[in-house]
């Protein structure tokens, strides 16, 4: 199809472009002076200038096409002229060149000359050159039309009522929206119930009217898993299961003549298999190359074990601490698509690989540019939910800063800052022999090294429960009731060293605690498990609690404090964090989140 | 504004986006199997299995709710069943830990947890992400409009008649393309002519309408160039000129409060201001972070001197010869769009820098992606048509080739393949002692390393004259003839020692020709020149000729050849352009531009 030139942007060549016309199509003045004949300068020096009567140049303007018999243009700047009766005289002192200072006709294009080649993707100054060679609109490629249909009992559109057990259908969205990235027009379809007949009959509708078609669920191979019967049964089933995680129960096929991909209902798995299946089939569709991702090595800042047999596609964090690049892996799991939202880069461990070792080199496809990598702060250790509201703040103060926080557990933040894997450990960790907080265990992790430790907030810890604390839990020892389910936070958590702290001086054992071994990794997860009813009791913040709408027992106020090596207090990338913790509107905004207290907020307390 | 999820990709976030509802909204089935109570399964073991009676776990499939009383998940394949009248019995051999193969609710996003900062620029994950927790539509910040003002009298629509002396508005289609792609809306107003108070009257009316007014041409120091002054009478002059090139005569201001670019009407200059000056005002405006390009390090082809004083962006192009990226600058000119157009990346020599040297290391920005610069093939020497088709035959076999040549006639490329910057050199050097050609020059400047030398073609070169031959040129013993108006090629230029090789047989010295010392780098421009007027004749082929329907006169028939490593004859890169040149419909292609025999194409001569 032929568009104009102002929709060509973005679409990709199906012809090569010849110039039809040179640019510039005159010999043009490429400087301000004058014109000249250059013959007529030959013998003008700085002790015999020349003196061109009015008649013998002409005034121009870089751009203005060379008038007839003049071959060479002199700066304004080497020009001096003489008020004459017969106007003013120039006096010129060297002589000059024939086309000095002249932009030749084709300098940028020759009539002729290949401009673009078939199959590149157009850009703005690629148009603005096909109009400068003579195109007025340009043979492009169709946009590939990719259909998404959405299927499954569960599957619920988006934006209406969703009961438990059912599902939103946000695959379909994102689906679209990944086709529309890659240049296509995409139809998300109605959804269709698990029924292998309406499946198959929406599948062959939906080839005859597009060039892929994305099917999405029913890939795997469960009771209601029909993607791949109905593409083998509709026509030809290629392959059914790839060894790529997250994402292998994919389907590969043909209907009608058009491919058909079943992507898997993990949100994770979906894009992955966009990215990976329907990403380069579109491409090769538009006869484009495929827009590949830039590379970076990086430091591995924890052990990754990975399954041989697949590939393991890694979403990672990145940031750079001591000069180095710096991956943290996010969740691994295929329904975490938050894990998607936060990488900054992937990071593929290949099916013959047994995983990486911490500090590990390895390669990390970017998905976010180095220069905004360089500006994250690099948070490993305790989740806070003021480093949550840090993040955002500093962000829309400045949107090329962003923080990134792990949640390891304190100790493991400690860790963290002893291998330089990150700026800053958030840590509330209680030493039950000192009474102190977090101080002791830097003393004893970070011996010998120059450590400040920076005083976040206080805040509350206690009991979350649900809404009228129907169990009437009062206090830790409670927690033994026979009956009261309990749920935990993970190994070197500074709130599980709490729960145990409170336990021993009860005289309790964790063993009394039904429970105890039921992890999870944020204060917010256990305020979760407890309003979804899958535990009676967790200890956490008050803000967790509040934003669950759950009821909160106080067991106690704790420092939450931020450990960094000393040499990095003054490092331009902490410069941001520093100036937010001193303002008073923050200190507001973190007071508002209930149980916090802001007086010792930015405080050096080492 | 609030737009739908659908809509919002590309936008940027107005406000933190903080999740609504927990995904998973409920404890799922992480796989296919069975759901039981861990409880219930204390004990089993291999050597005392447990039997569970249809009544005691659920079938389930990966995604659905976990039935009440049920905690725990057993996969399909560690379930044995055995049929009973009451039904299948599930035989369990080992003992269920609570939660195993569950997704807990909020495993994803926890209600409460912050999912995105304010001024986040959404991608398809985002919006998927944030219908997952709830959300129905985004607040997202308006995209700024962009006003294109063109000024100047010389200045013509796009797809209008175009006079000598005329300019089509390129600049315009460019820059709204390049407001477009920064997600911005676009308009381009009317031209306007060379009147500083219409000018003043367009720049106010578009002020009062847009976030950001571009004022294209005008803004340097010429006669007619008003930009500067408009806006200083208007609103603030705040700069006219920086110390970058090509572009440096911006100038930037605010008018009614709304800043006003000035673009130089380089087309360069034009694109390189956009980018320099209004994306990051853009980005800002839209609280973006502006999109930073990748850089890689690359080797330096040949020395780059740059001013001191100035910043100088110089475009490359790049390729990967023997396992190091090459940079090869381009034309430098401000006017010269297709400098971009063929730029793989930039590299910006800084104000206090005199330049590179040959082989220096430097870093470049890059343009195009470094796998398909590693698809690259690098041709640096002479320059012949049929380069410039096969680089577009070889894009339109498989778009992940390029084929980039450097014209900078044969010896050069002979020195480059010495040097390791190239992959292949172009050459057709006559040798006026042994009238053999390219071979005597191998063997001397290539001594002592294994190459190979490919016949690319024969090609017919001549004189390249007006139509009708107007000055009856028959010889090139005519160019000495007074009043013949000659245009040469520059040193080092395979025809340029043609040139001198006939003049000498004919016992004609240079200075007998006048023009012999006005250089131009390709046939098509010498060409050019001709059909400009600016000379009467050059040595050139006749594919140049007949791009400008020009006539020609036939001086000798020559091979043109391609110098290659012998050690990379076999490399992969170069594998795409070996087999073109065996296909026939290749060849018929190549004798259709006229003037080239293929009979040799694709024979190793060497």
């Amino acid at each position: 199809m032929r568009v104009g030139l102002a929709d060509a942007v973005g679409r990709v060549t199906a012809e090569a472009v010849w110039a039809r016309r040179s640019s510039p199509a005159f010999d043009a003045a490429a400087m301000d002076g004058i014109a000249v004949s250059s013959a007529a300068t030959v013998g003008a020096s700085e002790t015999t200038p020349l003196r061109l009567p009015p008649d013998a140049y002409d005034v121009v303007d870089t751009g203005d096409p060379l008038p007839d018999a003049r071959d060479a243009v002199v700066m304004r700047e080497q020009v001096h002229y003489e008020r004459t009766p017969a106007g003013p005289v120039a006096e010129l002192r060297a002589a000059v060149p024939p086309y000095q200072h002249v932009r030749s006709v084709g300098e940028d294009v020759a009539a002729g000359e290949l401009l673009l080649p078939e199959g590149h993707r157009l850009r703005a100054v690629d148009v603005a050159a096909a109009a400068a060679a003579g195109a007025v609109d340009l043979l492009v490629r169709r946009a590939p039309v990719v259909a998404v249909l959405p299927t499954g009992d569960e599957i619920r559109p988006l934006g209406g009522a969703v009961e438990p057990g059912q599902i939103p259908d946000t695959n379909s969205l994102m689906l679209a929206a990944q086709a529309r990235e890659a240049g296509c027009e995409a139809v998300v379809l109605p959804i269709e119930p698990d029924d292998p007949a309406r499946i198959a009959a929406a599948v062959h509708a939906a080839a005859a009217e597009s060039d892929l078609v994305l099917v999405v669920a029913g890939s795997s191979a469960g009771r209601d898993d029909y993607t791949a019967q109905v593409v083998e049964q509709a026509g030809t089933l290629v392959v059914h299961g790839v060894a790529v995680r997250p994402g292998h129960p994919v389907v590969l096929g043909l209907v009608d003549a058009t491919p058909v991909v079943g992507c898997p209902g993990y949100p994770v798995s979906a894009a992955l298999t966009f990215d990976i299946f329907a990403a380069p089939l579109l491409a090769a569709l538009q006869g484009a190359a495929v827009q590949r991702r830039p590379v970076t090595r990086a430091r591995l800042s924890r052990k990754l074990a990975s399954v041989v047999g697949m590939d393991d596609w890694i979403r990672v964090r990145l940031g750079e601490v001591a000069g180095r690049v710096v991956a943290t892996p996010l969740s691994r799991g295929a329904g975490v698509l938050t894990s998607l939202v936060r990488a900054d880069g992937l990071l593929v461990v290949p099916a013959g690989t047994e995983g990486h070792q911490a500090g590990e080199d390895v390669e990390i496809d970017l998905l976010r540019g180095l220069d905004e990598i360089r500006r994250t702060i690099v948070v490993i250790g305790s989740h806070d939910l003021v480093l949550d509201l840090a993040a955002s703040e500093l962000r829309r103060r400045d949107p090329r800063i962003s923080l990134a926080s792990s949640n390891v557990g304190s100790l493991g933040g400690l860790v963290a800052v002893r291998d330089e894997l990150c700026h800053l450990a958030g840590s509330h960790l209680l030493d039950p022999a000192s009474g102190e907080y977090t101080l002791p265990y830097v003393d004893r992790l970070l011996a010998g090294r120059d450590v400040a430790v920076v005083r976040l907030v206080h805040r509350e810890q206690g009991l979350i429960v649900r809404p009228g604390n129907p169990l009437g839990l009062q206090d830790v020892k409670d927690l033994t009731r026979r009956g009261v389910r309990y749920v935990n936070r993970q190994r070197g958590a500074g709130t599980r060293v709490l729960l145990d702290h409170e336990l021993t001086r009860r005289g309790l054992s964790p063993d009394d605690v039904e429970g105890y071994a039921r992890e999870e990794h944020t204060h917010l997860a256990v305020a979760g498990a407890v309003a979804a009813g899958r535990a009676d009791c967790g200890l956490g913040i008050l803000a967790a609690a509040r934003a669950y709408a759950l009821d909160f027992v106080p067991v106690t106020t704790e420092p939450y404090d931020l450990v960094v090596t000393a040499g990095l207090l003054d490092a331009p990338v902490l410069a941001p964090l520093w100036e937010l913790l001193g303002s008073a509107a923050f200190r507001a905004a973190v007071e508002g989140l209930g149980g916090y207290c802001t007086e010792e907020t930015g405080r050096r307390i080492r």
